[in-house]
């Protein structure tokens, strides 16, 4: 295996691969300072961001680093794309001067898959357009996994925008490999047409939909971009989808709160919720969990495409 | 000591050590190459630099280097801040990566503080709004040590835009804590409401503050941003308060200058005056030891906050 | 030698000793993963790219990791620049915190230059408005003494935008003292005022240009500079100076194409002619050889200008 394109159609047995390679390596992430590896060393990982990204770039970087790997950074902004240089034409000037691997991050859907067809080396898609976002929903899964202790038979709901969401697509497509139950909760002009084909379960109104969910996968409602014109205000978005205590408080069981982050704090989480990480309510968030779950995921990731190697 | 956010009230013993730390690296780092040492090895250490900065940024990275740490950088510009993200989301996140300091420079004053309380990682600020930067202010404080053998005593005037200014301040707490004098000099509009309160001697007149001055920190009358509307015109300001030949003309004695940088030549230096680093007239430029001082106290300052050691 | 500031006046034995430099650290490149030295060991390296550029600052930051040095990238738009301070003090300033080179990009001709008067550190032009770039011609003449075996006696036309090109300079100095024979071929408003006094053979038709050259550089047709203007059209242009398979139809020899990049395809290069790397046609494209051999030749300048070494 040298790329990772998305989780649409990988056999469970890769999904359980990079679960259990991210498992082997927390550990060595949570020392102080964290444990590093020359499973990387002599290696050129590119970090092609064409779309802004703070946590995504940073966890890959650590990533690398931590494997002994050199990272290259190129962002669109001071590239040649801006004196119109094809994509490819990017990509195959810097493969020529003898790099290993390729994140890509880009605003086109399809963008990762059209590189990896064009280079032998390995591609992996750190996000394209609303397309998927593997690495995102693999360290979602490895955290649902360490907090329940498997995701078969598990019930998983996504809120929010899951018309725009690659976060969504991902996680819907590995849940559902792993046999984990999923449902989906947003305002019909946030869902894709058909979204039942995807094999989940539909609810308009949060209460339902919190009713039968022991995790709810909370998206970003993207204010800079998509969810303008999709829903008649934010104000009325928060009213009827958000996670507050008001609408927790008729649940039964607690229920655990993930978010790809950033978090807009009091539009789709409340400040309580977002930050509540134990058990005093009926929420706890593992928003930060993930964080430190995703660097040792893509550590896994970069492992066993890059070296074939687990920890 | 995990953090360094001001000099204000900081103990005379603790501003000496980081001090003696700073003269015990310094000649590490005029080693050709300069040499390095394994102080920070494995740490990690993140440039939050939400404000632009050359200097700073890279003689902190400079610094992290040498001592074998690893830098993680992180500007605002391609950042989630651009999504709305506060500023404790942004820090918690990075921090849930696992990193071992944050290096925090942000226009707002309170910005480093606040993030002190929210993480236990070293926080360093870098300068923050009007407030305080402490680790310009102990590289000057370094180099007039090293020039004139003593702190304690020594007739130090600050010259320039007293208002605005994070140096002025930082110098004025750490100078008068190690027992020199302190003089400032500026048109009214541009000095603090009070400032005698911070037990400094007040000049309008340049000429007689020069007199009683052994060195003068001449402050970056800041164009861009602050000065305007303060002062009636650039011209006006450069007549009255500028360094040049001849407003130096009637010292008895030679004064050595330093300046924070970037200097704006013949506006509060003249360019004689910004280069002459040698003992042929009525003053000495130390600017550009300031800037070689400023990599060995970072060096002592992130090597006594990190690993609690000395070379 | 402590500087490469541009081609003219190069002695031929200055040219033979980096390119057989380059040619012993190709090998070292081609390995996987590429094996890295430590010539470097220490030093560090500013990147003062003061104009945007993805490759050449990609090839370079290669070039030194693999040397075993260390870079410190130095960007225009986050820079005191900004502030209005001038390029000496910038660099004054980076020196003073104690490097060992510096890499100059710039927009305007003879920045480098300027550095290289102001400090008695290593100086390497890295492009400099439409005065030389003589990292790219060596790499080119690298490629073509590759490919044919020798320079001398070649004949190598240069196609396009002489005028403002600082690529085409750089080159004609270089190939000239290594004795091959230089032609241009651009509509009158794209070449300079006398070029024949650079003792080239100056052609305004392709197709007799194409009749008497081994190989050509095509050069970037600067869209978005300085071509607005000195044509009449992009369509026109790619009528008449075109590299495509019908322009090549005529010719009864190979001919072999470079290209410095970004390529505008379908403007100066159909997409065939860019791509086409093997006999199958009247063309064969060495540009992304160009791109590799760019990382041996700048290994070559740093090991011979840092460390006066070989491999």
């Amino acid at each position: 295996m040298k790329r990772l394109l998305g989780l649409y159609g990988l056999p469970q047995s890769d999904i359980v691969k990079f679960l259990d390679a991210a498992r082997a390596f927390k550990p060595a992430l949570l020392e102080t300072p964290p444990r590093t590896f020359n499973t990387l060393q002599g290696k050129t990982v590119v970090l092609a961001f064409f779309e802004n990204s703070t946590r995504t770039r940073t966890s890959f970087e650590l990533a690398i680093r931590r494997l002994g790997g050199s990272t290259l950074n190129f962002t669109a902004a001071s590239s040649s794309l801006q004196k119109g240089e094809t994509l490819l034409d990017t990509i195959a000037n810097i493969e020529a001067m003898q790099v290993d691997a390729f994140i890509v991050r880009h605003g086109d859907s399809g963008a990762a898959d059209i590189v990896a067809r064009f280079t032998d080396k390995v591609v992996i898609n750190a996000g394209d357009g609303t397309h998927e976002h593997p690495t995102q929903a693999l360290l979602d899964m490895f955290t649902l996994r360490e907090t329940f202790g498997k995701l078969s038979g598990l019930r998983v709901l996504i809120l929010g925008d899951i018309l725009h969401s690659r976060v969504a697509r991902s996680n819907i497509f590995g849940l559902r490999t792993m046999g984990a139950h999923v449902s989906v909760c947003a305002p019909p002009t946030l869902l894709p047409p058909f979204v039942e084909a995807l094999d989940v379960t539909v609810y308009h109104n949060l209460s339902d939909a919190l009713q039968n969910a022991d995790a709810a996968i909370v998206l970003r409602l993207q204010l800079e971009r998509e969810a303008a014109g999709y829903i008649p205000s934010i104000r009325e978005y928060n009213h009827f989808f958000a996670l507050t205590d008001e609408s927790l408080s008729a649940l039964s069981e607690k229920i655990f709160v993930l978010h790809p982050g950033p978090v807009n704090r009091e539009i789709e989480l409340s400040s309580v919720v977002t930050d509540r990480d134990d058990s005093s309510g009926k929420s706890e968030s593992l928003i930060l969990t993930q964080v430190t779950n995703g660097v040792a995921v893509r550590m896994a990731v970069l492992s066993l495409l890059l070296a074939n190697s687990e920890v």
